[in-house]
């Protein structure tokens, strides 16, 4: 589809979400690894917005921070007092009055949205004034009903004014609009609170078009992209519901899962085919996988690229800004943080590399650790092509060691290795004949002594 | 309520529990991390009761000590052969007798039962001689049929002996029954054996009681809390009905579960509001989680506090006596045994602590161990606040380290180490140029002349 | 029962799997942590066949070697061009033109035959020339329909030549038949491929056996062992079916399992009775662990031997080769390869041990490595009993260890220690008063002095 017009998001999320018994505003709350409220911004960028407009409400604060954190240059409108829907994209006019081209209304708190079913919405808007979106209820209940003829929108009637005749309709409000953005503020600004909960809804706009003579139309989803969360239950129903889709999706894509339900993966999760992804593996946000890599069970990755031909774990954290390239091998009981490690690198027990880069075929032993912190600040470690670290080598960065050099194993490495040089830190070992012996008698004595002292 | 007269609980658990294929005894398997019986002793809290009585059989010596780490006042009486409920009950005469107030029958393989129920049950005492807790059955099968009217209790009816009319009532038996100590011991003293497996029943006071001009009375509680355990498929569905209640309170609670299907609560767990838990975490027995705090996936903690702010994870084990101050951090491959951290400490990667005091925002090297064993007995390690513990730091205990000391990566602490004071205790570095590259060519020639040897 | 002549296994293997979506052959792909083929050997091993033939074809090479894997002997022939059943089963004429004895065609991709239904097959076989496997379908669909009478076969009639009373029929083809090897590559060498995929299908040897005046027979199994995979949907929800079905069963044989979903078999998993598996166990190929022992959560265990009282985990990984005596405790971020502890040996924390051996009640401290690896070829470590290994202590192998023996914490171990000696490697420590402290104030300095260059 092509987009003739800017578009303008706004999207709502002032509601503090009182039933999720929690300090933390609600669109806050994580699905896929990532607040509720960047699943309907992600939706959004479908229509390749050229204004996005959070209206933001309790904890505007820690909203702001989030919304910009998935796009910097997002700006957000405090809605001080929530006092209803049509309140609260009021509040964008701040920001968006005079701007042209359509504006769509999206909310915080639902996340299911897909990108295609806003560009059939906008699409609608050639036809119609304002367009709702509308899905067929499994189960009506309270929702309010759509009066419409085909595309048609008659009206909205709420379901405590509804006849049992309207009752008996099945297509529901979701709640997102779209319309020209002049037009959807002139409405707004029209609606009135005269009902019981003395709240202003964005729903009237659409009486008040067809009042002035403008049309209304309707686009139909699937009833599971409108899901609104509003306790903590339905946040973990809506985050099974993200991870059965997610690994679908993963299955048809020619990925390996030999136990899908127990794999946990982000918004953005990307695994190439013909990768084989263990048990309980956990992917935080940021992680991309190349065709026939391998990740065994208990693995958790966030902010990593794990290459063609590497295997990782099992038991393995692979943390923000681990590069892993081609057949490494990262084993267990091993975090990489920050380090960009070579083609061929193995690390393959009981090691930390953080602010690291690993030349090719290196080889890590077990016990290494980078030791990147001196109290203050975070220093980088440097490690040439094919060398060997051996066991229990401390890297005390910043620290450089050669391509073909070796630490010898329980080294304290504090000075540059030269390129093919071996590096020792470790005292000669002495054997004190029968003196294990000797020792374990005395400790012994001495437990026997302490008993006898109680 | 308030519970006028002392009551004592008698609870069953002498069988073997055949059907369970096990050599333990039944009520010593586990649900939700504690002994069934456990449950059990829990559920009879409710009553505050004055004496506890435990009848035992198969394993009694474990039964015996599974009960005192419950309650070290609970009593046990070894119940030798097991002739039938009313034999086990009479057991307990042998404690109990000449007691006054009420006595409360529960079952050690019964684990649901809840205080609530109990309380219902006794207050029903100031209406009856009797009181038999009943449900209704969804599939009353054969169970034995409570011939009722409201709550007055005609008769039990076993089911081979009940007419097809009586097989119609879905009011059925739990077998818990409640009745002043003195009357219960008389009763029970009545029952005959006289049907097909020679067994005294328990159920057969009522129709004693009856005869006797005395009144019976029923309380109905939902099926769910009578579910007995007879088979390790029982045993493993009653752990998932566990689990699921656990987890829907906690949500309830305000606790957020990113995967509330891949945790796993013990009886005891507490967790406040706003607290975070990721996929596939493990609380053993006696864990407690201040609001606010977040365990990351992948962590195992057992007899352990978490202050608020603190964040634990991923791979994080977290053992009894652990006790973590505010905004304390733990990151993986971690464990903590006995240990208190103040406020703000954090031991990142790899690492030991057992044993240890940890000042406040003292910073753990990776790869730290505190030997707190010198193959005979255990010992302290102290380490004072502000402190840079490097790498790779052995900590021999006992041994101290000041407020404020540093020690080098890689180092052996055997002595104390003075507040302020750098210790060190490693050899220093030395480079041999070349010699990498020609260890490595021995290497070679000596794994292809052992080729050859072949 | 006896099998009398010498039977041959054939197994079609030769298909890519296109709705696989992978580059792997489809036979390759693993149920229970082995290869689709296996289970379809493993099925055929209760035949006890004198000769085992795969028809491979996609990734001959591979499947070849994971056929020779699984069974050294079977033998592999090759269907270049994938021209229906019939063709496929001539194919296994190469190499068993003018055997004796009958001939059992199984197919790679069918993992859930079971042995008892293979050898119903060979034993009807006593009664009709040809014998084929059908099921009871829920839902027939497509499959083609076996027209019998009773245990008679007369006809097998494809789903699309079907009339509408010979679809009614529910009893479906399997695919799976038997016949004397002679007659079983006449009939397919008479075949054609009259039909619109222009495929030689093997189902029309019944025809042809029929028309040559010989008999028919079927055998009907439960459709759950006639379950084929053809996609990565279908293998994970084949996955699922045969991890229910491996958890009910060691349920049923008396293991403990605490959350029985979470805990992944292999095939050749074997548990003994009171073994007590916590949540979130991963099986790999090759594990037996003997009555009473104990497995905590997050194991990951593969090719390894637990004995009797030893405890695991959490957190432990073993590898193939890891061999673990009566009483051994293995505790968490512990590696074990190919190495035997003898009895009561304790690994409490954060360990790797590789081709070694551990004397019987040899304590081995936390942070312990075996430096087997020297960048060329693997060494082994040898340690006495009632030894002490202090905590970090290297042990460059190859090395000895003798009995009784110490190793002083944060040694590097290069000479064989003798018996009861003790073996120190590391500098004395030196405490320098103050130095902490002048060390951050430089840090705190070097840290501003870098921003304020920014």
């Amino acid at each position: 589809m092509t987009i003739s017009a800017p578009v303008s998001l706004i999207v709502l999320a002032a509601g503090q979400g009182t039933r999720m018994n929690s300090d933390l505003p609600k669109v806050l709350h994580r699905l896929g690894g990532a607040p509720l409220l960047h699943h309907a911004l992600a939706a959004g960028r479908a229509l390749d917005p050229a204004r996005v407009v959070v209206v933001a409400g309790h904890g505007a604060e820690a909203v702001t921070k989030a919304a910009r954190t998935f796009d910097a240059d997002a700006e957000v409108v405090v809605q001080a007092e929530q006092l209803g829907t049509a309140h609260a994209v009021a509040q964008a006019a701040k920001v968006l009055d005079g701007e042209d081209g359509d504006a769509v209304v999206l909310y915080g708190d639902t996340p299911f949205i897909t990108g295609e079913t806003l560009e059939a919405l906008l699409e609608a808007r050639a036809r119609h004034d304002v367009v709702v979106l509308g899905f067929q209820a499994a189960d009506p209940g309270r929702y309010g009903r759509l009066i419409a003829d085909g595309e048609d929108l008659h009206s909205i009637v709420e379901f405590k004014d509804a006849t049992d005749e309207e009752r008996a309709i099945s297509l529901c409000n979701s709640g997102v609009v779209c319309a020209d953005t002049h037009l959807l503020f002139d409405l707004v600004a029209m609606v009135e609170n005269q009902n019981a909960a003395k709240e202003y809804y964005l729903t009237d706009i659409v009486g008040l078009a067809r009042s002035r003579g403008l049309s209304a139309g309707v686009v139909v989803c699937d009833e599971a992209e409108t899901l609104g969360i509003n306790t903590r239950a339905e946040l973990a129903a809506a985050e099974a519901a993200f991870q059965t889709r997610a690994r679908a999706t993963a299955l048809q894509d020619g990925v390996t899962l030999t136990a899908p339900d127990t794999v946990f993966f982000a918004l953005d999760t990307f695994i190439g085919r013909d990768a084989i992804i263990g048990p309980n593996v956990i992917f935080g946000p940021g992680v991309t996988i190349e065709s026939g890599a391998e990740v065994l069970g208990f693995c958790h990755l966030e902010g990593c690229h794990i290459s063609r031909g590497a295997t990782i774990g099992p038991f393995a954290r692979l943390r923000p800004g681990a590069e892993l390239a081609e057949d490494v091998h990262v084993g267990n009981f091993v975090e990489i943080k920050n380090s960009v490690l070579d083609e061929g690198v193995k690390v393959g027990h009981l090691t930390y590399l953080g602010d690291a880069h690993v030349g090719e075929f290196t080889n890590i032993g077990a016990g290494t650790v980078t030791c990147n912190y001196d109290g203050v600040a975070k220093h980088r470690t440097e490690i040439g092509a094919h060398a060997f670290i051996g066991s229990d080598t401390m890297l005390v960065a910043p620290v450089t060691v050669g391509a073909g050099a070796m630490t010898a194993s329980g080294s304290v490495i504090t000075e540059d290795v030269p390129a093919e040089a071996l590096a020792l830190g470790r005292a000669k070992q002495v054997n004190k004949p029968g003196l294990a012996t000797r020792m374990m008698e005395s400790f012994r004595a001495a437990k026997a002594a302490a008993a006898k002292g109680n």
